[in-house]
């Protein structure tokens, strides 16, 4: 008789962003006059700029024409799309990363969750909390976090680290020592970063532990601060102790045309054993590719006319985030990040739980936010409201939460 | 220290495409002035049909404008793709399986690739002998296959039902008893088919027995046969003990557009826990949907126009099968496959292993193929040979043989 893989029974509930779905359509369905706000779910509003519509029109045709028809894609991505990454996100900015130490995937989500297939279920992680759920879940259902404390929220063998008001939602350096580092600058759900010389320390640290770091740069794009680090692989020895995780979602917009990529450089061993060379195995085995169009439209996103167009996309949403942040101030909020970040981090007032105020804000302002505790048990008393709604919606929802 | 997932290292070489499209590079740098035909990985050459190209262009369009654009997808797919693909591939069918039974997903390498995840490592695969490569190899990475012996090319811990001339190419029941089944029919790698009362005692098997088919069905659209099952829910039962996979690449051309897609009924049980829940909760953590383009895409799939262009684009194909097993024959070779599947599948002549027919093959008629032995033990001794080759290059491929 066959069994199933029982770690998954051992997950709280839903995926967050699931239930906070629910909750909403419930709420519709009950309050069909109510128009709701949603500035929850991290997904963009704008639409694809010209410059990528264009590559990908050009790109459809092209699958029209035996000629010019693509198959299967290279296993680790097309050579344009890796060599356009590894000279702008990497070799421009002084940083020593080769096209093929790049992995082009179908999204940063998969590639946050799938990377640790490649470690040894023995290994202790340790996550920023709060933190993007599919850290931890993804290594639930790997076996890898032992049992659970509905009281705590707290997994028995994975190391927290809380990111607090208390330490400017930076984290510290764990005690008890990690095999797996989990770290994302800028942060989600906070809006926190770290500078360059904080982010060295981790470098260091994993180095001297033996620790591998992943980080998740996925909000890159929002940064606008000097001394804030664009990638990992800006400090010295990084290559030897981190995979770094990039979305296509945030700076351009793609949430749903579906574009990452993982960069693993190839002096980040197991003794002999290069991790670049297990992630290419699974790469080459467990997936197929990303769609040729839409590795043309990534493409795009490195074109003159694609970088002028998405840094205006960028100013967009962080005109939204200003807005948000200094309406809070204004209403008597607490408030951290959107600054280098396109999340708002907000205190609960009154002492309400994360909970509670998701759907005190639902009720009375008809505003969908995400309950800071969803991240994670320092989340708890916290609030995230993203700046990836339209302008109009940004400026009506914090006149409703200011009405409050 | 962090450890590797050691299961990686039992893994003997490289996945078979790549070491085929190595040796395929070396040959054509070593002899630049050859015209190399591959016939070898199953990879289409027929540009996409004008109603989804048509339907590409529509979605980008819808993309570019802020009414219309389309963010992150629903978990399991859109509601309009999951209907269409109920109702025309079960429904009209006389299968019944609900649009909410069905997973959409960037294509059935992935799926079938990952399916595993949710079930125990102590659970025991039994797969056909040859094999796609991808059940077993995904397997050896979670742990579930024991020890290799690179003698005898055999996993200690899975059960291999080999299927060769002697039978015909169809599994027996395996002696001892398996808790997940790998079949695939239509065939990769021999092309061979079994009838629907074939596959009813497999899914009487499995029920009794409390065993889950995994059922790879990609190379359903080439059945041209009254007596071949379409999905493996034509049989009574199958809602118990069946999850199926679907592929638009070979049906629709999609090997570069990324499509697929898994059908688990909600009756498929473990105890109280439907697998439904388990996959739903995989590919709502670890993936993050089909682009909405391409979704739209497979829509147009199953419109008038879509229908009538692919199943002319299958003829195609259907014929370069059939003048490469009719080539086949006359120049003395023992074939099958081929009628009711892209697949040719051949014995190699004068007792040569497959990679040294393999070998044979390029350097004397320059064309490409697939060595069976890379399918299993069982494949030894044989060859495949594909039908996805353009016309013009499938005739030119057999007059070499025929000299050679």
């Amino acid at each position: 008789m066959f069994k199933i893989n029982d770690n998954y029974l051992k997950l709280p509930g839903s995926y967050l962003f699931s239930t906070i779905a629910r909750k909403v359509n419930e709420f519709q369905a009950a309050n069909s006059d109510k128009s709701v706000i949603r500035l929850g779910i991290g997904d963009v509003t704008q639409p694809l700029a010209p410059a990528i519509i264009q590559a990908l029109h050009s790109a459809v045709d092209e699958m029209a024409d035996a000629a010019t028809f693509h198959g299967y894609a290279p296993d680790l991505g097309y050579e344009f799309l890796r060599n356009a990454i590894a000279k702008n996100d990497y070799q421009d900015r002084g940083c020593e990363i080769a096209s093929d130490e790049i992995f082009v995937s179908d999204g940063a989500k998969c590639d946050s969750g799938n990377i640790q297939e490649i470690f040894s279920v023995d290994n202790k992680i340790a996550v920023c909390d709060p933190v993007y759920p599919v850290y931890v879940d993804t290594n639930v259902m790997a076996g890898r976090t032992g049992t659970y404390d509905p009281k705590t929220e707290v997994w028995s063998d994975v190391i927290y680290m809380p990111c607090t008001a208390e330490n400017n939602f930076a984290p510290q350096l764990p005690k008890e020592t990690p095999d797996l580092i989990y770290l994302c600058f800028p942060n989600n759900p906070t809006g926190a970063t770290i500078t360059k010389t904080q982010l060295q320390e981790w470098v260091d640290y994993a180095n001297k532990v033996g620790a591998v770091i992943i980080y998740d740069a996925a909000y890159e794009a929002y940064i606008s601060e000097d001394d804030v680090p664009h990638t990992i692989f800006e400090c010295a020895g990084a290559r030897t102790c981190a995979i770094e995780l990039k979305s296509f979602s945030k700076n351009a917009g793609f949430t749903g045309t579906r574009l990452g990529y993982t960069v693993i450089p190839k002096d980040l061993k197991c003794g002999d054993v290069m991790l670049h060379s297990l992630w290419a195995r699974r790469h080459g085995t467990k997936y197929n590719g990303a769609p040729y169009i839409v590795q043309k439209a990534g493409e795009a996103v490195y074109s003159a006319e694609g970088k002028e167009q998405l840094a205006a996309q960028v100013a967009y949403y962080m005109k939204n985030a200003k807005t948000i942040k200094e309406g809070l101030a204004e209403a008597g909020y607490t408030v951290s990040g959107g600054v280098n970040a396109p999340y708002i981090w907000l205190k609960t007032p009154d002492k309400m739980t994360s909970w509670e105020f998701f759907d005190y804000l639902l009720e009375h302002a008809n505003v969908v936010g995400t309950p800071g505790s969803g991240f994670g048990p320092s989340g708890e008393g916290y609030f995230r409201l993203t700046a990836f709604g339209t302008y109009e919606n940004t400026v009506a929802a914090l006149e409703r939460i200011k009405k409050m």
